[in-house]
């Protein structure tokens, strides 16, 4: 490790488990694999588009579990293969990126590494405005070390996501994380979303490899411990031993691991928009709804029908929505979903249901 | 014609349109041909089976349209193929009854015939009390003359029936028809619900072919004229002069060309029970609806879902319904509706705008 400019890659987290968004999301098609922003792109495809002019593919690399390695490398025809990182378990953000860490120290030894950690299932745009930021982040991760992250300004009080709290202290356009709250009750949400000093945690982080091991160490010496062995076993391409060494990590988000208890964080506020399409209604946000305020896809019939949701995606099914107000329904050629608008964060007692009714559809 | 015990002749009418159950029905598998009342009967092979004791079935008759004849053949496999009548045109009530007619005298001749006219698509039971009322009107019928209806004392003001309006003449059971009333409002409907003077016009009918002819003369000759000339071609097998007959006849219903202005109508009140089921919602009302007042058919998954109507008939999709009120949500392997309970009757304008648009699932 030493001062030279460092080798920047990509880390795109595309793990997610796909209850949200059933019927149309699946275990084997989750949400980034859906077009929900673009009818010809998937979100992750529109992730890969999006930092592609930043990073070469090489240095691209796409971290999921062993059961989406496959529906992943069949979506993203034009990406290479082995670059998809099938994790042996679930052990949540802080496994995918001690597993990302370990493959990309198996991958390029101790060479001076800066690591960009994406999402995959988040709306956008503009994206040069978004690889702006991207810039500034990695940039100020090399230059001042620590850890950072990009914050987005809240556009509403959220109770939904996890915020990012920034102190006075500045360097440039990065300004110094005082702490992490957890998701907060309505009231502190609305306090959050006028403070300017409160962000919605975006998941994107920026490090060098050696500083996100050295913050590791200091925070969760059990989890640092496993990256060097765990590359290793990678490098050996010793899969018994590597699914050994990972299997024993504890199920804990990078945020709860890292994060809160990191000595050094900055926070790059984004000057880009985002949402993060989290439920069927987000859909009413970021599609443009016709005039009853309907927002439709797949052509159904709605009659006396007013600010709803219905996307059909079952070509051979005619859809016929009827005096409905605030609803959402989702058909595909195998699920029908109703639900009313702002309690689709519910669809996942429907899903747990059919996986205890054996059901296929899940 | 003679006074001789007549020939008792039933006719089923079974013609519907199957929009009001749409995705379940179809214009190929209208509301007669759908297991509504029974899981393992058509509401069709239920009439015939509750009027096979009375009538054999080389006296049953079925009364629908071409499209409707093949499907029906194969709906009701017991049931002599021959005896299903297909209008060469659609002509309502009026034009179903006069072909029967006109089929009746063209195979049984100037006989003494005494015709019984039955619904195919109404919830009826116990089915020996129905027999009861109908041997009733066919007595009444055969030595009274004129015209004979079933009415329905009615269970609540509904506004979507016709009634009957009676006076205090007696014969019998049967008390001399005063009225028919179209569909009343709301107010017109409560006063009638509490009058014990009106009833629901079943549709169901009972008349000597001869008395019917004679009443039809009086009321509406120009009809009437059709009968024998019908009668004829259809004797003669001379389909294409059987069509012209029957196409020139007026699209009207029974009610309006011969009901509400012949001399003599007699009605013997329903001792039954009796239901139309004519929307979805009026399955709460025939089927026992579960602790939240559900009623369901196919297992569907309901989470928090309360007073509604989920019925799946596509057996390999799964179908969720989450916090949802008074809702009715069908699916069928090709269509999907939601609609709220009390507006299925708006689910006919849907049906309209698939057929604009040319949909196949109709």
């Amino acid at each position: 490790m030493s001062g030279d400019t460092p080798i920047r890659v990509a880390v795109v987290l595309a793990g997610g488990s796909g209850e949200r968004f059933w019927p149309l999301s699946r275990q084997h098609r989750p949400k980034q694999l859906l077009k929900l922003a673009d009818p010809a792109r998937s979100m992750l495809e529109q992730t890969l588009d999006r930092i592609r002019p930043l990073f070469p593919l090489e240095r691209t690399f796409i971290v999921t579990g062993t059961h989406l390695a496959e529906p992943i490398r069949t979506a993203c025809p034009g990406f290479p293969p082995e670059n998809v990182l099938a994790e042996p378990a679930k052990r949540n953000t802080a496994g995918a990126l001690i597993y990302a860490a370990a493959a990309l120290l198996a991958k390029f030894g101790d060479r001076n590494l800066s690591m960009a950690v994406f999402t995959a299932d988040h709306r956008i745009g503009p994206d040069e405005r978004f690889r702006q930021d991207v810039r500034l982040a990695l940039e100020t991760a090399e230059k001042e070390g620590g850890l950072v992250v990009i914050g987005i300004p809240p556009a509403r009080p959220a109770t939904g996501f996890g915020y990012i709290e920034v102190s006075t202290t500045q360097t440039g356009k990065a300004a110094r994380v005082q702490a992490f709250r957890e998701k907060p009750d309505q009231e502190t949400a609305a306090r959050y979303a006028v403070s300017g000093r409160h962000f919605w945690n975006s998941g994107m982080f920026f490090w060098r490899l050696d500083e996100f091991c050295r913050e590791l160490a200091a925070a969760n010496p059990g989890l640092e411990a496993v990256v060097r062995p765990l590359a290793d076993a990678l490098g050996a391409k010793d899969s018994e031993q590597a699914t050994s060494q990972f299997s024993a990590l504890e199920n804990i988000s990078i945020d709860f691991a890292l994060m809160e208890k990191a000595r050094k964080v900055w926070m790059i506020p984004a000057g880009f928009g985002w949402d993060d399409l989290g439920t069927w209604e987000s859909l009413q946000r970021s599609m443009t709804p016709d005039q009853d305020g309907n927002v439709t896809a797949g052509d159904p019939v709605l009659i006396g029908t007013k600010n709803s949701v219905v996307v059909s995606d079952a070509p051979g099914t005619a859809v016929a929505v009827v005096g409905m107000d605030n609803v959402v329904v989702a058909v595909t050629a195998d699920g029908v979903l109703v639900v009313p608008a702002g309690r689709s964060q519910d669809v996942a007692k429907a899903v747990a249901e059919l996986k205890r009714r054996g059901a296929k559809q899940v």
